[in-house]
């Protein structure tokens, strides 16, 4: 058994307490938060203060961190891959090298392995546009997202005054999606591959028109797209709009000889994106595992490490069934 | 540079030809091939007499096979890794074991790597099927084919005595792709997944609806799939049916807590079979140079090779630009 440890308990955090269930290779040892344990409400875990964790030393194969990439990973990341094994989904793509080099050095120096940035986007999709380009070398890459909640867009929304609450779907363009698999050249806009759609609630005496200015030409978050806005009541954004819903298409379209056209396309359609995101943190937390038993000490990211690994069937059993 | 040789001239070894153009960090040594080299129409490599190939020990870094599955690489992959690395696209499903047990043996004896089976599938498709049950344990994975032709329906139909000629393209049922990705549950048959459709050159006096009927009943081939039988001259068949277009979907649905539905899809469409089969081929030669410069000599599949292997790029571009 892979015995594992939850650092964070959020909706990730409950999302691979969830997804535990689901794998009987791996046991979860308990959740570690910075919250009075008492008061954290998980699915049956037993929840255990994060100051304690080091205690758990000898207990552990796996942590998965399920904090954020904006404060608590950059720190916690290297200070807990001191003493774990360690698994994160760092996503805040420009200072991933730097995230990188940090962990690596903790990594070897303390001989323990850490995979980061482990995910969907960062993740699956970043090893789908890896295989791709490196199969059609000649061709275009094009990523899309949603139909998704942006938790950024809709902080952006909400952080305007006159508005009291608000959700931002980004969703992809699919007339252009099938345009591009139809081969078709485009020169594509910001404003041509998604649109951004909010669910706004107004507070009391707020102009809806301005308020609906403010938001089309936002600058960085909105401006450059179109954008639509509804003006709903605080019930039906409780109502309607709890779900996170998320996914998005990895494209490549390329050529091989001369005008000859091959597509590769990999889609999501996620009903949670938590709960999905949290599914693949746990099956890479046992790649995590395994690299660990071969003492491959170091920091990984999905790019480095082979499909096998993620399994808990052996490989002659997958070169039977799979291939 | 990565020096590599073609084992074999047919569609294949032609596609992987092209597919070398456009790789800059490999070079195409030769094509050898049992024909007279004289008669080996290449566009531009040297041909060589296969008979010759061990004269080029030094000279060669990978062998990319790309002879048939029946009869050519069960004795070649073995007898060519002996002193070469070597990279094939065995294809028969329920012999891949044997196969890969006969590599194994004789790349670990004679220190030398071999990948076999690659391709899309068995290939991408298999490592999809494998991140996605990895992924979401609890769900089904379905695999569509199409539209492409299928070699061995078209060979069945040509046995028919009164069929001059004849092509069979297999066609996915897309309702059923679109109501699986929806979420339906359905319990598919042969019959609900694919569609068969034959466009058929009948020989001088042939019975059109008595080889449409042998042609609709015949076992193993027809008989449980919905199959359209068009007659056509040889004059169309040979204007409108020389592409080799193929391509398929990998489908998981899954469920992560409860009734949350998550949805992977991994879809190809190929202009051309041979030319995309080649260029995966190409991008795992250059996994197997790599895997050989490590001494991790064995036999491989795709699904034992970390993505950063198919790539010419180093992994801290990689992560800085693909994550």
């Amino acid at each position: 058994m892979i015995r594992v440890a939850i650092i964070g308990y959020g909706n990730l955090g409950r999302g691979v307490e969830r997804a535990l269930k689901q794998n009987a290779d791996m046991e979860l040892a308990g959740v570690f938060s910075r919250r009075e344990p008492a008061t954290v409400q998980t699915d049956g875990a037993s929840a255990y203060p994060l100051a304690e964790l080091e205690d758990y030393k000898e207990k552990l194969d796996v942590c998965i961190l399920c904090g954020g990439s904006a404060t608590d990973l950059p720190i916690q990341t290297p200070a807990i891959t001191k003493n774990f094994n360690t698994i994160d989904s760092f996503d805040t793509h420009a200072k991933i090298p730097e995230h990188f080099a940090n962990v690596d050095r903790v990594a070897k120096e303390h001989q323990t392995v850490s995979i980061i940035s482990t995910g969907w986007d960062p993740g699956l999709f970043s090893l789908n546009r890896l295989y791709a380009q490196s199969i059609l070398p000649e061709g275009e890459t094009y990523t899309f997202w949603g139909k998704g909640v942006s938790q950024g867009h809709s902080d952006a929304l909400r952080r305007i005054v006159g508005v009291a609450d608000a959700i931002q779907y980004t969703i992809p363009n699919n007339d252009v999606i099938e345009k591009l698999k139809a081969g078709e050249k485009m020169n594509l806009t910001t404003r041509d591959k998604h649109l951004r759609e909010c669910f706004v609630v107004l507070a009391e005496g707020a102009d809806e028109e301005a308020i609906r200015q403010e938001i089309v030409t936002m600058p960085n978050y909105f401006d450059e797209y179109d954008t639509t806005v509804h003006f709903i009541s605080a019930e039906a954004l409780k109502r309607d709009h709890q779900a996170m819903p998320h996914g998005g298409t990895v494209l490549r379209t390329g050529t091989t000889h001369e005008k000859t056209k091959q597509v590769i396309e990999y889609n999501l359609q996620l009903e949670s994106n938590p709960e999905f995101t949290a599914s693949v943190l746990v099956a890479y937390a046992r790649a995590c595992a395994r690299l660990a038993k071969e003492k491959r000490y170091g920091a990984f990211t999905v790019l480095d490490i082979a499909p096998s690994y993620l399994s808990p069937i052996d490989d002659a059993t997958l070169r039977r069934e799979l291939l």
